[in-house]
């Protein structure tokens, strides 16, 4: 068996999957060929290793292939359509309640009380284009939206009237955001970002058609700042656009944005020849509100920031903030041949409900109140650390950081109840506000037993197997006297 | 004055005012200079254009900067925080409720009840990933999402094996997520389309970096047949990446596929050399449930349809559906260097709310309730357009469409009243099922109102005029004896 720490090198280093689709396929004649989904999709039965598609995915892909409730095409009368409807959401309320009762692995939030805005719901809310300018849709948030932006612009230290920014639909949407200002301002740009950056960083090389270096990174999980120097050197001819990492994905990882920005000085990059982007996704949201964490501000010569809403807040939808200079966004609503518009969000209609959420987050709990969340989640996370290593599980947690990285757990049906996000041979489990100690708890309690049965049952097969060779040889005790 | 045909030539040509930002901007240095937001924001106070984020923004913006809610960073009590929230609520919801009523300019049906599904919104569901292969994030309702998704596959006629496609955050999403898979399997196509395009798509070529030629339009807002065959011709050694669109954005013209087709044909463009984007938005929702009109499937050589869910079926949150054919995707998904994994979305985490309210809407109205919605809007739409014209009101509809255009009313305050979309000097009415004939009444009666307020005012100016030139010379007849 592995090694923890050759587990954990692992995890960032193991390629795709034959089984995932190979590259060789898309040059292959167009003459609508059949390819069935669900064969591509099935892996060997014999690996069972669970996909965390918020991360690289790593090992095979499972198949838990999700199938579709059937929506019938023949009319049916509306008091039988109703009573098939009502029994069905009822069946998937039970569901929602016991899976988010027993919720370990991503980093969201699920503690959240939005009855107030319940009624909300029956409009359609559309905070289509530009945040700042009012389309003549009046079913809009902006005002919720304006004030939740200028709140993270208070928490990144940049005027009001110097930022730019909008409610994204999630964190990939900020970083494919972040990542295309920092190109339209430095067209020539390429990409730096470690390989443990959330995978939506390379997705946006892609789609942007950018040059892009992946980095290393050191045991911690943050970036390799020698190797980070080396590459700036060697591509000094072109602009560099970073994306530093405010918490990686897997293991929390921070990556040392003042370390980054001396780099860049040392290695001769002016101000107008780099960009950086922020990815705070979770951890973004929690740091401001650590005394002895590093600031990230707009004080510094970076260029964006952007969070998950859904995550350290908390909402019943995906949603972020990113948050620019508008004089960077300038590049993207200003060409006239191909916009034509004066929107710069990624999306055009944007959903209006996700700005209420925050806002009533925001003004409820207060900078107070999100700090005890803050203090809390760090002391659980400590505590979980503690447990499991007064247990003999070997952990990792990174200083500034509430993401217990752990053995993965061998029994697939422990992973799936725990919802445990694991990537090749190591789990972690994000500790967030509505996790509170008794769960901890509860769940060392079970990952102790499932560890506790995975090795009576290795013992067992080896004893098994012994017996089974006494008895080809003859020569054991005889138990049938 | 304009001719009502000049104004719906300049909605399509005008170019983008100098107010909204120049290009020079993004290359003066970077030594973080400052850029105020609403300084750029503001347009001269006499002009009063009203903007349609939604489409190309035509003429001077508008400044409607919209102020933010102040979220107070200092502690209050429990008590008084929620009052102040509830009485913010209380009245923001009556505004909800105003402009739902008076709205008539998007193609948004306002018109429906997710009572059922309230509860849910205490969960926190996500899709992240990939529709068909579950996450260990158990909070989230696949089995509505891939179910909504068969029902759209059956509508265009692909088999479930043979499709791939996902819920979107809206139709931009759709539209972004066509072609890229139309660029990924044809990495030097040049895209297609008209300039009476939704922006999204030519958003798509900038943000992808790709060619792209922007093909008139006729009278009716189709594409320009012989110009797309020219063109089409002229650049016969790359492939071709087309976007179809089902319904355009401001005057609701639907390009025909099957010549679309035939001239990809017989310009020498085989199916491996070209990629359909067929962009649905509204009307690719209502035209399967029309007898006479052309059929979007997936029996032709397209290699992809979006269309919004907010629209036609209508919801509290914007999204939309995307279908494509798997094999294309796989050019997506497969990618090791990049990518690095199985997910092909252009989000990371997804809504999964909307697919709940997508499932409850065709579940509950099955396909015979959609297409009486589809009928009585199309018959509204006549109802209005008769209206208008006898009311001397010039307008154009066409034949596959409920969007009904006519001069743009003077009168900014009618305007905002009923939210109207305007470009140029056109406005329109998209009739959805929300809006009937007493509101259509009452509507046409408001307009000619204001168009008489408008007339006399130009008149009672023109008297004023010429009594002050009287007045001057003094040879007028006096009141004053």
């Amino acid at each position: 068996m592995q090694t923890f720490g050759e587990a954990v090198e692992l995890a960032s280093s193991c390629p795709l999957p034959q089984a995932v689709g190979d590259v060789a396929e898309r040059h292959i004649s167009d003459d609508l060929l059949k390819v069935l989904r669900t064969e591509r999709l099935k892996a060997p039965d014999t690996l069972q290793v669970a996909p965390y598609q918020a991360t690289p995915v790593c090992g095979a892909i499972t198949h838990h292939h999700a199938a579709g409730l059937h929506i019938p095409d023949e009319e049916r009368p509306e008091e039988e359509r109703m009573a098939a409807i009502n029994e069905t959401i009822q069946k998937y309320e039970k569901k929602l309640a016991e899976r988010t009762k027993h919720h370990m692995g991503y980093p969201y939030n699920l503690d959240f009380d939005f009855g107030a805005l319940e009624g909300l719901t029956r409009y359609s809310i559309n905070n289509l284009g530009d945040p700042f300018i009012e389309s003549n849709y009046g079913v809009h948030s902006r005002e919720f939206e304006v004030g939740v932006l200028n709140w993270f612009a208070r928490l990144w230290e940049i005027d009001e009237e110097e930022y730019w920014g909008y409610i994204t639909n999630c964190g990939t949407e900020g970083n494919l955001h972040g990542i295309l200002v920092g190109r339209e301002n430095l067209p020539d740009g390429i990409l730096y970002a470690s390989r443990e950056t959330h995978y939506s960083i390379f997705k946006a090389a892609r789609m942007y058609r950018m040059d892009a270096v992946k980095v290393s990174t050191l045991e911690t999980g943050e970036i390799d700042y020698a190797e980070l120097e080396a590459s700036l050197k060697a591509n000094a001819g072109r602009p560099a656009i970073i994306n530093v990492n405010i918490g990686t994905t897997v293991k929390g990882a921070v990556d040392d944005l003042d370390r980054v920005l001396d780099i860049l000085k040392a290695t001769g990059y002016t101000e107008d020849r780099f960009y950086i982007h922020c990815d705070g996704a979770l951890f973004g949201m929690m740091m401001p509100f650590l005394k002895q964490a590093p600031m990230v501000t707009f004080r510094k010569p970076i260029g964006s920031v952007s969070v998950s809403g859904h995550k350290f807040l908390g909402a019943p939808v995906p949603c972020g903030v990113v948050i620019t200079r508008f004089r960077h966004v300038l590049a993207l609503s200003s060409d006239v041949e191909y916009l034509n518009s004066r929107d710069a969000t990624i999306m055009g209609s944007r959903n209006g409900h996700a700005p209420l959420y925050l806002w009533y987050t925001l003004t409820r709990k207060g900078y107070a109140g999100i700090a005890r969340d803050v203090e809390r989640c760090m002391r659980n996370a400590h505590t979980l650390k503690s447990m499991l290593d007064q247990a003999g599980v070997k952990t990792m947690l990174n200083e500034l950081s509430n993401t217990v990285v752990f053995e993965r757990p061998r029994e697939e049906a422990f992973v799936r109840k725990w919802q445990l996000a694991c990537e090749g041979d190591i789990a972690h489990v994000v500790v967030m506000p509505n996790i509170d100690i008794a769960k901890l708890e509860e769940f060392v309690q079970d990952y102790i037993s499932s560890r506790a049965r995975v090795a009576i049952a290795a013992a067992k097969r080896v004893a098994a197997d012994a017996r089974a060779a006494e008895a080809e040889s003859g020569d054991g005790d005889d138990d049938s006297a």
